[in-house]
């Protein structure tokens, strides 16, 4: 059979083509993705190529689609064009599929859609006594790639096969240019690859589209492994205390992982073997049990990771159960308590090409805090704890249907409840509302005492008076009164929870602090601070500013950027540039690790301050409100 | 605790190590082997090095081995040397081990040591709150290696315990520049290669010490997979007869594999585990079978295989039970009938790099012939059959104790057994010899055809007559009566022996001279012809001149250069340039299809001729002798 050479510009990109083949597809076996939604039955007219050289002439379907003048300068349609000599193929930009630049929704950080995963449809010239190469080689040349991927053996077992059940026309996949995989014939489904972000608390994935870049569907589970510890260092703790803790902690999340692939393939009417790679950030401990890898030195000081760097691994040897020559990457991780969560979040809100002071918070059940300031990168944790996920919290619960996630006071206690439920408890966002209007209203003190009902500003409505209860370290107030709950049930805010929400703040307040220290700036100076975690999608910043967990900045410095870890994972999983700024990220950051610095105590009990706080762990001015 | 930079040179290759490192260990943790037999102690002096920096001072030992004047130019033992601050440790060539050159024995190519794989002792720094890495960055960058195979993750699991057990003195074995496994502390075992050449009949393994390019053992086996056919063909047909086929046969060659580790292990007292890298070669279907890939359609036309080119594979991957986190590596083959042992002959014999014009054949089962003329390499298949291995011969069998492999005819003849046994049969090496008498003493004409007793030369001595039996189709010749065997027995050359050598033979010599013919020459201008093949080295090369299945040459133009295919896997195993060097033999080589080659039946009809040849598949001259 005549083979021949095409050319794909403005690429310059060359392949060998058996004759006869269609421009479309020896555009594609040049790995040049072009639009063909019909299919290649010269039907929508997409995918309009200037081709030169020798091919069948024009049809009728062209000349109505194309127009004479067009089909004069060269135009045509790639599917019906059957090359018969040596051609050089133009593929015009609006008829390229899929390149071009995407983005990634919260985060609106646009990016060049450049997947390490891509399909290239070839037909295999056939072997003869005159080119007698092997089946592999015959289909690596044909595709352009440059070999198969390190397990690829299992692949070379199967080709035989499945070239001469297909007369020679396959699909490959590719990844990162090697082969991964092979289906018979035109495959006209889309690879996929889906992100996690591993969270202590919450697992979510999200399904995308390698070839358009959109996401096809998103699923959220809570981390099963909450059940052996609900903090990392009781997590880490189990894995260490019975010979087979981590196996069960790993074989946990695999299983929270594989049902949110069931159910994220579910609602996008995909097969898992469509996913051809995962993307997983977690933080370091998450990363470890996801890994498998022993994480008990995490937990000990010097906390220590046994691996930080980003990983390549075939999705059989970290049994996920996407296509059985898939591969998953993790993100690096920066330290023992900065993990590749923290680097998801650097890349979401593009810290590293920031010019000027940018801070993002990242506040999930730890609180890691970055700086950017003019080409430097800091980052620490602030070990904030599970506060604002609810634990700790009297009657704290994470933001799911029935938690208060909104309170203003004013003649009376008004509350929102997620999912307009009977009130169950609190979540974040409601603590950080609640603290910030019981100040204002002078119940709670700049110091965080919450006062009596006797103790309370004389110009308390007395409807809110009513729902103090106890005194001193036994203060409480109802945020719901039992004749307010269907159930009679009481939501309570405790003169302890008040407490908790100071150290988690102090820390998170005092981390900011001293990074901002560290490059020489003050909070006033803080250009964007960034919110990152799904609670920071929904905190009301005001508040946040008002209780000093974060700096007090003009409201249009402050943006939440919702799971921007997860952004971070769709970012890397749809743009190989974005492993690479990830890998710059971790060489040039700069960690910080506060359980070393004494500064940090000095801040973190000044940080605990109830009010609006300047940079330097010290009220912004003298706070409003009374009490104390 | 402090770091030290240590500059190892001439290499200028620099490594930091904690500070009170020994010279020895720095220089190791450098990458660069040293000598050091008594293990550091100080006891043999051959670690001498230049050493410039702050480092303790000599002691007493050195002064003694190495002198005053030379201790007052700088000369130190590394391993009494303990650094201080930076250095800079210059070692000569005397100290260094294993690098260089090795001969490897038979084919006496000379190639530089260069194994994939290497150890390296290092004393990791271990973690501080201001170092907090993780433990296999830490790891990586104390060996100065670049990071993990692909299947790292499992030494990944393994580490933090390994590290810490260890008082972080570990060494870690590379594989081309990355991790690939770890040991406690300093490890005096020197990592080791085996390199086989799977034969359709024989299987041989090569135990090779890596760090001195020293052969520890070797041992062979039948292969197995012969009771499943004795030839390549039907073991084809045979993997392709039922559904479990290739698993049988990939299963067989695994276990005689395996015992062959064992065998060789056990005689050089080494562990398997210490096995990091394996090489294989063998024709295009053992490959197939070692690597379980469907080797069908190498047996129908176009005789294509699965897969040519090199490989690396976990040795996993492939159930080899070497070091689990071992490699095989696979040479690449050449088509599907000039296989990688074919590349490996070529490696053996440095055809790449040749001048003037070389000829190497390889007689094994099939007959591969090699021609390397000022630049160009080619190569075909004879499909000789396995004549030479004793099948299709009345009375055939293997080079083993009890095989006819030397016969020559004066008064009477006289034959050589092997194992100086009673005859039981006739190996490749003693049919040629027998023809090539038969024809001297004229019982055997240039036809082929063998005299009956009254037909033969009127000269022929009694004795010799008196062995000749039947006539016509029917006619053999008695190389032991059974008066001459302490049995009874009868070993004899039949009429049909005689066709079957002419068809082998005949086949070798039309596939010289096609290819020879492809380059314009003639086998007059052959400077060198190497046989290759266990046969090779047997043979007697005046009786393969005689009756013409090499072409007449002048003896010191012939040489046997033995097992070349399992040589050529040994020079791959000890030298990374080699496989560079197979890669580019792969790319060079000119395949000739003789199947497709009208000009071969010709040639073949023609070398049929017992009798001195020229390069023309025509007699030299006129073939001495009478008859006919």
């Amino acid at each position: 059979m005549k083979a021949v050479r095409v050319t794909v510009q403005p690429e310059h990109r060359s392949v060998e083509v058996p004759a006869g083949t269609t421009a479309l597809d020896a555009v594609e076996a040049a790995g040049v993705a072009i639009e063909a939604p019909c299919g290649g039955k010269g039907q929508c007219g997409k995918c309009r190529v200037v081709l030169r050289g020798e091919a069948t002439p024009p049809r009728a379907t062209e000349r109505r689609l194309l127009g004479e003048a067009e089909i004069a300068h060269g135009l045509r349609l790639a599917c019906q064009a059957h090359l018969l000599g040596d051609a050089e193929v133009l593929v015009p930009a609006e008829a390229r599929l899929g390149r071009g630049h995407i983005v990634v929704s919260g985060v609106e950080r646009e990016v060049p859609l450049e997947p390490a995963v891509r399909k290239i449809y070839v037909s295999v010239p056939p072997p003869s006594l005159e080119d007698q190469r092997g089946d592999m080689e015959r289909l690596l040349a044909a595709t352009g790639l440059n070999g198969c991927m390190p397990d690829g053996i299992e692949l070379a077992r199967a080709l035989p096969r499945m070239l001469r059940g297909s007369r020679f026309r396959v699909t490959a996949v590719a990844i990162d240019g090697l082969l991964a995989g092979v289906e018979r014939g035109r495959v006209g489904a889309h690879p996929l690859g889906i992100a996690f972000d591993i969270g202590t608390t919450t697992v979510v994935g999200y399904l995308m589209d390698l070839q358009t870049g959109q996401e096809l569907a998103v699923g959220s589970r809570l981390n099963p492994q909450t059940r052996y510890g609900a903090d990392v260092v009781s997590r880490v703790e189990f894995a260490g205390s019975r010979p087979d803790g981590l196996s069960i902690l790993n074989r946990a999340i695999l299983g929270t992982l594989d049902e949110i692939i069931d159910e994220t393939c579910h609602a996008a009417q995909a097969r898992r073997r469509s996913i051809y790679e995962a993307v997983v950030v977690g933080n370091t401990a998450m990363h470890h049990l996801f890994l498998r890898l022993p994480p008990e030195s995490l937990a000990v000081i010097p906390y220590v990771p046994a691996l930080t760097s980003e990983r390549y691994l075939p999705s059989q040897a970290v049994r996920l159960r996407i296509h059985p020559h898939g591969r998953v990457y993790t993100l690096p991780c920066i330290a023992g308590f900065v993990g590749a969560d923290t680097v998801g979040v650097a890349l979401a809100s593009n810290l590293l090409a920031s010019r000027g002071l940018r801070v993002a918070v990242d506040i999930g059940t730890n609180g890691e805090v970055l700086v950017a300031a003019d080409g430097r990168l800091l980052a620490c944790s602030t070990a904030a704890g599970p506060a604002f996920e609810g634990a700790r919290i009297s009657q704290g619960m994470r933001g799911t249907d029935g938690a208060i996630d909104a309170v203003s006071i004013g003649e009376e206690v008004r509350i929102h409840v997620i999912g307009d439920a009977p009130p169950l408890g609190i979540c974040g966002s409601g603590l950080i509302d609640a603290v910030a209007e019981l100040r204002r209203a002078g119940i709670v003190n700049e110091m965080g005492r919450m006062a009596s009902a006797d103790e309370a500003p004389a110009d308390l409505p007395e409807a809110v008076r009513a729902r103090l209860q106890g005194s001193g370290a036994t203060a409480r107030f109802l945020l719901a009164r039992p004749d307010e709950h269907p159930e009679g049930r009481t939501v309570a805010l405790t003169s302890r929870d008040v407490r908790e929400l100071q150290l988690a703040k102090g820390a998170i307040f005092a981390g900011i602090s001293i990074l901002l220290g560290r490059v020489g700036a003050t909070a006033s100076e803080v250009e964007e601070l960034l919110l990152a975690g799904a609670f920071g999608n929904y905190v009301r910043q005001e508040s946040a500013v008002a209780i000093g967990m974060i700096p007090a900045l003009e409201m249009n410095r402050i943006r939440s950027i919702g799971n921007a870890a997860g952004s971070g994972a769709k970012l890397a999983l749809l743009s190989k540039a974005m492993r690479a700024e990830a890998r710059e990220i971790t060489r040039k950051v700069e960690y910080v690790e506060l359980s070393n610095d004494s500064a940090f105590y000095e801040r973190f009990t000044g940080a605990m301050f109830l009010g609006p706080m300047g940079g330097e762990a010290a009220p912004a001015g003298r706070p409003g409100g009374g009490g104390a």
